[in-house]
C-alpha cells in the first residue's frame, strides 16, 4: 500500500533534498543546513492495540514512544508533537485523562512539546494518531541507505522482550517483565542524538518490525548482505523471537570497522550501557546471511509473522 | 478537550516564539527568519462525513483541502503533507485509489508532495488523520489576536453556500450545485500566501466553523468588537445559514482602515476577485455587534448550531 501511494505521488517534485516515503522519518532541508524529520503513525483498536490489555497510561506513553524511536533512528532530536484521537463516546473522561497523562508523561522526559491536537468523538473504535517532527544538522542525517561493505552491526540492546511479552499477555501473563516491557516500550532517543552525531555509524534505523525484516531493509537499501552471528544476538528470550519479533523500538546500526572500538567504550562512557556487535556487512546479494556457529542456515522464521499483524 | 490538553501540557517549554494550540496552526520559528506551520485534522466517518453523500474522490481532496486553508489562513505556504488512512477491511481497492486520486489533484494543484503516510485496515469505520506543514516569513504571520479598533473587516468569498449544500443534501437534493460546494471546498492557498505578505492586514483566519463563531475568536483573541453590518454580507442564501453555516474556508480577515482601498483594488488586479467588506472593528467587549439596516440587533442564530456536528 504504501508503495502504491509513493509511486503514484512520485510526479508531484519536492524541493531538492527532500526524502519522502521509504525511510523512517520524511526529510526536508531547512536553511542553515538543518534537516526537518517528520514521522507519523496512526494507531487502531484491535489492529495494534487492545484495551483490556493496555491501561490508558501506557497506550498514550507507548502512542509517543514509537514515534520518537521514529525521530531517533535517523539520529535526530524531536522537536514538537502533535495528537490526535478518536474515541467511542461511550469513553470516560479519566479514560481520556490517564491516556493524556502517559502521553505527557514521556513528553517532559525528552523535553517535547504538544503543540496540536485534534479530539473527536466517534462511533468507531479508539483511533489514535501522533505526528512529531524533528532536527538535526541536515549533514549527520542516518539513513537506511548507509551501509558499507566491511561495516560491523549493532544494536542497543536485548531483542525479543517485547514479542515474549506479547506472547506472555495472550497467555494470560500480563503480569510478566516482558510483559510490561511490551506494554511500555523506551524509544532510544538520547542514544539516537548522540549516535547521529558519530560519523562512524554509517546506516541507522530502528527495529519495529524485528530485526530479521528491518535489517532487510537496510540491506536492500544499501545494496549489501547482512551476516549475522545468531549466538551474538543479545536476548533473554527465544532466538525464534529476538530475530522475528517486533516493537523492541533497539536501535539497529553499522559502523566503520576502524572506529568500533573506540565508539563502543565511548558509547559506554556516555550511557552505561553495551553497543552489542551482532555481525558485519558484506559486498553480496542485498539479503541476510544468518550463521550458527561458524556455519550458514536457512531458516523460514516460520510462525512468527503474526507478531507483525495484532502487535501493540 | 483541546482547552483541557492545552493546560495539561502547558508546562513543558517550547523554544521562544513556538506558538501551539489555540490558532489555525503551531508556529515554530525557523533559522534565517522563517516560521514552520503545522496543522493536523482527524476526519472520521459519521462525526465528518458519510459516506453515501460523498465520493471517495471528493473526500480524498477535501480531506487535504481543510488542511491547505488552515495553512492559507496564516498567510503560510503549504509544503508538505502527511496522510494516515485506516479503512474497514471490506473496502475495496477502487475506493481507496479514487481516495488518493482526490488527494492527488489537489496536491498537484498547489504543488504540495505527500511525503509520508501510513494505512491501515481495521474493524472500524474509515477514519483520515492529515497533516500538512508549511512555511512562510515569521514577521507576516497573520493571527486571530491581530485585530485593531478602526480595521475594516472583510471575507474573500460567498457565505453560506457549504451550510445550503449540506442542507440541500440531507433533504435528497444531493445534485444542486450548492451540495457540490460543500463537497468540493476551495481551499484560499494562493490568495492566503498573497494577503499574508500585506502588512495592512492584521488579523486573518479561515471560516470554518461560521462566521459567527470564527469572528467571536478573532474579537477574543485581539480583545476587540467586531462590528458587522448583515446586509453586506456576502451570500446566496439565507443569512442564519451565511452567518452559522460552516465549512466556507473563506479567509476572514481585518485591515488597516487607510490601506483598505488599495488592497481591495491590488486584490482584484492580482485574483479577479472582490474582498467583501462585512463591518469594522471596534474597541469594547470581545464580541460581535449584529447591525440590520444601522441598527443593532440580538439574533440567537439557534437551529443552526448543528452544523458543527456532522458537518463534512
Amino acid at each position: 500500500m504504501i508503495g502504491l501511494i509513493r509511486d503514484r505521488f512520485a510526479d508531484i517534485p519536492a524541493a531538492p533534498g527532500t526524502e519522502g516515503i521509504g525511510d523512517d522519518c520524511a526529510v526536508i532541508p531547512l536553511p542553515g543546513g538543518e534537516a526537518l524529520l517528520v514521522t507519523t503513525d496512526l494507531l487502531a483498536e484491535e489492529v495494534h492495540f487492545r484495551l483490556d490489555t493496555i491501561s490508558p497510561f501506557e497506550l498514550g506513553r507507548k502512542a509517543l514512544a514509537v514515534n520518537l524511536s521514529d525521530i531517533a533512528a535517523t539520529g535526530g532530536m524531536p522537536w514538537a508533537s502533535f495528537l490526535s484521537l478518536s474515541f467511542p463516546e461511550s469513553t470516560d473522561t479519566a479514560w481520556i485523562e490517564e491516556f493524556l497523562e502517559g502521553y505527557k508523561t514521556l513528553s517532559k522526559t525528552f523535553g517535547v512539546p504538544l503543540l496540536g491536537g485534534d479530539t473527536t468523538a466517534s462511533s468507531g473504535p479508539v483511533v489514535i494518531n501522533v505526528t512529531v517532527i524533528g532536527r538535526m544538522p541536515y549533514d549527520d542525517l542516518k539513513r537506511r541507505s548507509g551501509a558499507r561493505p566491511g561495516d560491523r552491526i549493532f544494536v542497543t540492546g536485548y531483542l525479543g522482550d517485547s514479542a515474549q511479552g506479547l506472547l506472555d499477555i495472550r497467555e494470560g501473563r500480563g503480569e510478566s517483565g516482558f510483559a510490561a516491557i511490551h506494554r511500555n516500550p523506551r524509544p532510544y532517543v538520547n542514544e539516537g542524538i548522540w549516535l547521529g552525531r558519530q560519523k562512524a555509524v554509517h546506516a541507522m534505523m530502528d527495529i519495529s518490525d524485528g530485526l530479521a525484516s528491518d535489517l532487510t531493509h537496510i540491506a536492500r537499501a544499501s545494496g549489501v548482505t547482512a551476516r549475522v552471528d545468531l549466538e551474538r544476538i543479545p536476548t533473554h528470550t527465544r532466538i525464534e523471537l529476538a530475530v522475528t519479533g517486533g516493537e523492541d523500538y533497539q536501535l539497529l546500526l553499522t559502523v566503520a570497522p576502524e572506529s568500533a572500538a573506540v565508539l563502543i567504550e565511548k558509547y559506554r562512557r556516555e550511557f552505561g550501557e553495551t553497543l552489542h556487535e551482532i555481525g558485519t556487512v558484506e559486498s553480496g546479494e542485498a539479503t541476510i546471511r544468518w550463521i550458527e556457529n561458524g556455519i550458514q542456515i536457512f531458516p523460514t522464521w516460520k510462525g512468527f509473522t503474526h507478531f507483525q499483524g495484532l502487535s501493540f
